[in-house]
């Protein structure tokens, strides 16, 4: 499981908004690292609407050195430095998302100015959030929720209930077009090919659900 | 031009966020319907940092009918409907960053009850956002910033150089459907309405361009 830490938070509605976040996308495990508010104030909760539980069983401690227990520790920071500061040289969530592993921590830091460099070194790496230049400095909340949205996106435990149509759907829709198409008059064999072309190329880009592959083929069986 | 709407925010705070996620990721255009709370309050501004300028030149309509004005028109949503709910039945903001397009409007919802499904049906197609089964309706920031997130990730993608079917050409399409599922043989009125939701979906979500347009109207037209 991977847990979740927030050094220094300063902003009760904030640690309610993450621990909101965490709930929505399955992750539990928070740690607070010397909270400079309450996490079970009103505002926490009001923030963390069902997800209090998260609030209530976060550990908290005054120690940064409490996270070598982790194995792997990840900082996060919207500051970016150049290509030679290399203790900030990030890869991206998506990536993250690639790598992250069991008994892993995710670091975030104070809402005004992040992790210190010292944090950051003690660290086996940073994430950072592809964000506008003008303006890549994001609310705390916002960062955790874009994080674990990756982390979350290829789990299997969170797939939406979305039931695609499936590749076999997909070359029944094909051939019953291609039956309908011969019932029909087209001028030339090009124009005909066309309509394979365009419907192939709709099929494949709408991604289509089960049932709306089904209605088409109720469609195309319809055409005399 | 990516839009982001807001129908009937009630907390300003939220309002804040949102313009802060929006310039995180680049997004100016706002568009406020019948907003229940103050876009220039204290809290909205506070929440916005530096971002106020998204807040102050919102624009705000009591009417949801403005929209129209927009080529697509993309419903968000965190409640599912089964597969058989064809108007909820979504596309991921990952798949939504590979085919979004200029002049789009993205909408979401009340923080509380989210979109009706009039307000759906108003739309093209439907964006979720993967989420817990056990707790998956997100706040209303939260959503916004994943999925801006996930366009802004793929910014080059979305200035192509593509020519899509224009909304005229789309009502067209919609229209000679009708027609020729008028020369169709339905056992009852509900099915054939059912053929109108999943062509329209279908016809939103797959981002068609001029000419596969006109290619299936040529296809619509062959039917006897």
């Amino acid at each position: 499981m991977i847990t979740i830490v927030l050094v220094e938070p300063r902003n009760s509605g904030n640690l309610g908004a993450v621990a909101r976040a965490m709930a929505n996308f399955g992750f539990e495990k928070l740690v607070l690292v010397n909270p400079k508010c309450n996490p079970m104030s009103k505002t926490a909760k009001n923030r963390a609407k069902w997800a209090q539980d998260v609030l209530k069983k976060a550990d908290v401690t005054r120690d940064f050195g409490y996270l070598k227990r982790f194995s792997t520790l990840i900082a996060t920071t919207g500051k970016l430095g150049t290509d030679y500061n290399i203790p900030r040289s990030p890869i991206t969530p998506e990536n993250l998302s690639k790598i992250a592993q069991k008994n892993t921590a995710i670091v975030f830091g104070r809402e005004n100015t992040g992790l210190t460099n010292e944090e950051i070194n003690l660290c086996d790496f940073v994430v950072t959030i592809p964000a506008s230049k003008k303006y890549p400095v994001m609310n705390l909340s916002h960062a955790v929720a874009v994080v674990l949205y990756e982390l979350a996106k290829n789990r299997e435990n969170i797939s939406s209930h979305i039931v695609f149509a499936a590749k076999k759907e997909k070359q029944q829709l094909m051939k019953m077009l291609n039956k309908a198409l011969d019932r029909m008059d087209f001028a030339t064999k090009e124009k005909k090919n066309t309509q394979i072309k365009v419907w192939k190329r709709m099929i494949g880009k709408s991604f289509l659900t089960k049932r709306e592959a089904f209605a088409l083929m109720g469609f195309l069986r319809k055409i005399k």
